[in-house]
């Protein structure tokens, strides 16, 4: 299996089709692909504050890519398979970082409060765990925090989630799940970056255990398909994911993506699907940190009518 | 075990201390408590509208209560353990109500557009299963929708969640579950009401399978002990609910709440504890519905410090 | 021109139908009524703090009344006419109070961030202006930041804004107003309070130049006419005021009655309504910082059909 | 006096230095530029409906630009006197456009309900006035919907504001302001457009009344002067433009930003301005339906201390 790496450690900090692509991926072929942590390296140590060694936004959360699949074409939909996240460094690394997190003034919920107390820290990863402190070690959950695909004209921050996917922070995109993405472009144009070891619902302070990895995907296309935002699915479940603010909106878009999916492919009616998911649709905070807030929400698959087009029976 | 009626009927729409006990229950004593369900049992057939047979706001979701706790005072918090909930009646009632719900305008998030058309639906509970339509059957997952405390000074429609509880709509607050609420007025003046047979995350229509129920609980009270909003407690999880809006709000709450009693019982740092919420803190929708929005935080007691007062070791 | 006063001193912390009424006053009877500051005078000196003079939420705000208005029933419309507002005190009085405002982390916007430092200033009166500091002076625009209706069936806090008037904080309650409420019980029960010296835009600390004053005011009911929301008219203006969070919210529902009025008296199709408003309407913020914020959606009646039922011409 | 058009009419839709100059002006030039409506003059009959001539986000919302001014470097602050708005056609243009607009679910606050009827009006420009219907018609007052300067890094939809100005749709940035923008590339690359003749407070449709306009300008340059947001600047009023979602968080951007330039430039102590805002600031709505919410912070000139440096006297 091939190795994809960002020519000369130039990662980008936008998704867009201004950048040229770094390789091409027929659909069906696994790679690896080699994406650095979101500080792009320069957090090494405990003394390693953002505020001192990193640029600020909107030159973080460097990304690999673009990569170009051939026969994408836009109102195609790719289909991105996750297969594996395997860190390639010792450490994962946390921090708080002033005017940013979900219970501290930042610079969208602006106060004049003082920000909290920076600082860093470098989380050991040892047998698939990380160490926390002295007495808490917690397993691995690898996901990818950032993934999408360029969008039509724009070039948006990769620190922003959004139709095209991008910093959606949630932990759903982890290998097991194929999450589907726009084309907006001819060859989609793909962006993957921002592992993370572990994080939890929400992503309070606004930095997951960050790592660089090694990521094994491969990307399938759905010809003549279009989504209106990402899609997740995985042996158990069928998901869609709403990046917006305030929250409820993003919890809006994910419900009505989703239940536009049970329309198209499983034969629901529309309001027979609302129904269902008051009933039994889950939906799990992603992240309330980035640009834009995400929310997952999710339909178990046991309550797909077993014969198709019996959705609303 | 003696079974507790609301006398004549006569439920009661606010949580208040204006309204006279219907019951003492003293600290470890297991009562039943006989609820109703939310449409008070107006909608008995799929021809049954809401807005031709319910008043309306705020004389919707009545409530059994309010049962006084002996020695309960203002500064302690009531912890009721809910041992059970029963249906009582061969069916759960959902509803399409115009202007509510989660994916159409509202009278809070008012819009000019048409409402969508309204219907009742009956689901007949067998077997410990709810069944939806003729080919989808839901095991049944009963939760108390609501259960408060008279707040302080004020009569709050039974529909409002907020700090002393009430309209939450949460399925954490299930058996097996402590929910701990703020004790404000002497006797604590509990309420209870609103079961529902099951519910997907936020509520999504507004309406669950609601049922009219018997429901098993006891009290106890932690005294000269002072909680924020209400916390809940399972063998697995320390969690806590907000409620606000917007939904961000909300889970900001929830969040500053955990992390006050991880700091109080637990002796973590609260700064601390926010890292580790952030990496394995969990966060899911109790509803996107109400006058007030819900979120519970939660964490894994395998994340507790397994010696009291090392949270920060 | 009678006086009344609160009986006793015992203000109100609520409105709500269970205070009984403390006058009766006929339609077209003009009144001066009694108010203190929302401090209810505790905040004397600047050394006096909020968190050590006052009990904090729900006894803060003090309202005077209920005031009973003979014929009032539900479904009517109460017509409130504020004549003049006189200053009773030689100060008003300022504060910042700990989590509370518009750039500070609350209780609701909850952060782990320090609170801001709190303080109190005394504010001097002198010859219609308010001495601010040294060097600033500000002409008294005196208004109500409270007035209310009793709810039905509820009693809430008189620090919150909603459908029934309350603590709306919008210096459009001032003399030459006329305030629509709606009625919602026999006698309406009419409670008033929290006089401020003036105000700017959106009540920014969360603290206005609070001031007891005497309120001359007079009343009038439109028979069998529902209203929503409090309406406001002037000479000049028709408006309508929101009340939510978020303040979007807030907006659309002041929109949304003020499109109803005029749809209901001025023979307005609600489209055309909605073009005119999207030209010419004007939007100022009333506050955001009580437990729901308020905005003000105005038309000038410039504006309106020369001849009545041609506004769609 | 020169006249920049568009070459080859070829607007861009996007804010962003990967567009080449169409001209450079240097400071203190006043210039003439040619902007179009919003629509792209697409819509020039009131059977043309955006649906069916408009290509759709994110094409939508041409700029003239980006105009290149000399000496410009990161670190800067651009200022944009606003000369004069002549309209260039007879008439403008509004519209109802489904999922768009503050009263109607959209694309982000997403629900199920039916869209508003779509239609398209011409509105008659004469005389300086604007024909709404038979019997109305409304004094121009021009303004631009959208200018700003080109983001560090990213390429921006036409459609959004932000940090860099963009589409605020503040009826503020007419003529006789002056608009200050963070200068983020060599050269500023300013672009303008979106010149609407009249708008409400919010522009509440969503679509203002839309025209091409030839729009006189001049820049001057704020060397080593950084602003985090717009400000805007006439004979009577300093004021800031706060861009984001929910629209609270529009507003402490807003008012941070206006207190950030009081203590830079005034001598005001942070906390001393934030109070005296408390009582005179003032704040309309700009805008309540593009991507990020618009507010406008304001402080009248004559609250500013006369003598320099004494802001906390």
């Amino acid at each position: 299996m091939r190795t994809i790496r960002q020519p000369d450690h130039a990662y980008v900090y936008t998704l867009s089709a201004v950048h040229p692509p770094v390789a091409s991926v027929a659909c069906n072929e696994s790679v690896r692909i080699q994406t650095i942590d979101a500080f792009e390296g320069r957090l090494r140590s405990e003394s390693d504050l953002y505020s001192e060694k990193c640029p600020g936004p909107p030159r973080a959360n460097p990304q690999t890519g673009p990569i170009y699949i051939p026969g994408a074409e836009p109102g195609d939909t790719l289909v991105v398979t996750i297969e594996d996240i395997e860190p390639t460094e010792g450490y994962a690394v946390t921090a708080l970082i002033p005017e940013f997190g979900g219970l501290t003034g930042t610079t969208q919920t602006a106060t004049l409060d003082e920000p909290l107390p920076e600082s860093t820290r470098l989380l050991p990863i040892e047998d698939g765990t990380l160490r926390f402190n002295e007495s808490t070690t917690i397993p691995l959950q690898p996901f990818l925090g950032t993934l999408g695909t360029a969008p039509d004209l724009e070039a948006i921050s990769s620190l922003v989630p959004g139709y095209w996917g991008g910093n959606m922070d949630c932990v759903e995109t982890c290998p097991g799940s194929s999450v589907w993405l726009p084309v907006l472009n001819e060859g989609a144009l793909f962006f993957v970056g921002d592992a993370h070891a572990c994080q939890g619902d929400g992503e309070l302070t606004g930095v997951a255990a960050e790592m660089s990895a090694c990521v094994t995907l491969s990307f399938a296309l759905k010809k003549n398909y279009c989504i209106h935002w990402p899609r997740i699915e995985t042996d158990d479940y069928l998901m869609a994911v709403g990046s917006a603010r305030p929250l409820e909106d993003a919890a809006r878009i994910a419900w009505k993506e989703l239940i536009g999916w049970l329309v198209a492919d499983y034969h629901f009616d529309a309001l027979e699907a609302y129904q269902l998911l008051g009933l039994v649709g889950e939906m799990r905070l992603g992240n309330m940190v980035d640009p834009n807030y995400s929310m997952v929400a999710k339909l178990n698959k046991r309550w797909l009518p077993s014969v198709p087009g019996t959705g609303s029976a």
